[in-house]
């Protein structure tokens, strides 16, 4: 099965999850909660999950299944509370929670999202105990620090002097960690060894900082029209992105387009100067870097059609283009 | 030992740990999220803990002390939530989280104690493993429903016709759901079985209804002098307390007192009122009852120490005055 195919597939499940979630109980918190959990998205944290546990152990991923949906429903969590705390209005093209319910029922919805995520963890089949408190453990865990890069990302709106090693601290926890247990879940369920569970921790970790890399690159190069979004909008707001932290680094000015009405010469003007003083080349490499260490520690896993489905998806996260 | 000094060693023990929790790490997240772990609280539910622990095996709270401190978390956590949803300024004498460090990292704040409640549950020492995933699934159940308790608290506010029945319903999942968690919990880890477990949870769930019960009277009865608090609050605002619905349900009218400027005479003579009547005794009838039939459950656990400290727990919770 191609990659493009597998997610589909995990998504209409975990689709069929949150439709059920939000029938089973007729209370406006339900509906609170349930409301971007229905709003779609790319399903990737459970994708990632099933695939661990399925290159772990074939046929694996049956039992960890409500690990997967442990999984989304954190993702959804945070979503909910960091749009409260951004102020946004929109996510998935759908009014944000707290636009439609009022900021308190919002921050229930997402206390409730993060009560539910350790239920299912507790629902998965055919596991050990043990293996179960090691994946409340990551969860647990990974929660914490999704709470710290969220504090981090908040402080880094204050200033323009952000380092590497911070950006790289703050995306880790941010958007490393929950990769990370995502895929150490799905290992531990699965009965993996120590080494096991550790290569695919690592792989998730690395493979969820690549990915925020990503997206900063894809802020900068894709239109208007491919994304949906407003291009080049971090540069417009002088955001410390990867992007711009390695621009200072390497001595490049690009404070002429901190200015929120760049036209598209000027856009283009400031991607070839990224490009040849090597700024983008140079955070390619960072991204390359991450993921090439991640698949050179899955060598601890024997060779599979799901080990080669998760070695796709890492690359997918990397070459994806919106 | 007696009760309150055994409380006084439980709120020394707690203290000293929410201590060395604010200590641990110098960030303005932690900072916040220790503000009211610090601030002092009765650490009623670790004592439930503890107590439940140890009336099952002796000497089991030396163990269990983690699943103890989630329960402060926890209650820490839903607290510092619900002070933002309700824009309450003081909380046991400080400032709330929110006012002091604003309304963002205030949501962060009590997710990060969320998290590490379910850290400190995987924490617990020389326990089987079943019995952490039974903890486990008791937090989660209870920080689940307590989020249904507080969004029904909410809608109560705008309406006049609550039921008794609707007001049980609320009561048992905002304040009792996590006592029938914390002596829950302190059974299942201590290795209780089934029918052990059940009746302390069934202790912990009537104790804190009837808790909730006493503080209503509380509201009504105690001098400004004695609670620090406005006397008779509820009764001003016609707040949906078990004595105003006891009072409908009666068909005794206490319209004549729901305004702002009670005088001292009117408070009296609505007491006397409500005395007379039957409301008062009704009122204390009912949490006299749960209060029985938890105890009268809790012969399935032996005779000792912890088990007699726990039944004068349960009697102090609805015969306090403030």
């Amino acid at each position: 099965m191609d990659l493009k195919e597998y997610l589909k597939q995990v998504a209409f499940k975990v689709n069929t999850e949150a439709d059920e979630y939000s029938k089973a109980v007729e209370t406006r918190l339900r509906e609170a909660a349930s409301h971007l959990l229905n709003a779609g998205g790319k399903r990737l944290r459970p994708a990632m999950v099933m695939l661990a546990a399925d290159a772990v152990r074939p046929g694996a991923s049956e039992d960890v299944f409500e690990a997967a949906l442990a999984l989304e429903w954190t993702h959804t969590f945070t979503l909910v509370h960091d749009d409260i705390m951004d102020g946004d209005s929109l996510r998935r093209g759908e009014p944000t929670v707290h636009t439609v319910f009022g900021e308190p029922t919002a921050i229930l919805a997402g206390d409730c999202l993060y009560a539910d995520a350790f239920e299912h963890i507790c629902r998965v089949k055919n596991t050990e105990d043990r293996a179960k408190i090691v994946a409340v453990q990551m969860l647990s865990h990974a929660c914490h620090e999704l709470c710290e890069g969220q504090q981090e990302d908040m402080a880094f709106e204050e200033r323009d002097d952000v380092t590497e090693a911070e950006y790289l601290s703050m995306v880790r926890k941010k958007t490393g960690v929950l990769y990370a247990a995502a895929a150490g879940i799905g290992a531990a369920l699965a009965g993996g060894d120590a080494r096991q569970i550790a290569a695919m921790y690592t792989l998730g970790l690395n493979t969820g900082i690549a990915f925020q890399i990503q997206d900063d690159i894809i802020d900068l190069l894709a239109s208007p029209v491919v994304s949906g979004k407003n291009q080049a909008s971090d540069l417009r707001e002088n955001k410390q992105t990867i992007v711009a932290i390695t621009a200072r680094e390497m001595g490049v000015d690009l404070s002429k387009y901190h200015k929120a009405d760049l036209s598209a010469e000027e856009i283009a003007e400031a991607v070839a100067l990224l490009e040849s003083s090597g700024v983008l080349p140079a955070v390619r490499a960072k991204s390359e870097k991450l993921i090439a260490d991640a698949k050179n520690g899955l060598s601890v896993i024997p060779e599979s059609e799901s080990k080669a489905l998760i070695l796709e998806m890492v690359d997918f996260f990397i070459s994806r283009e919106y």
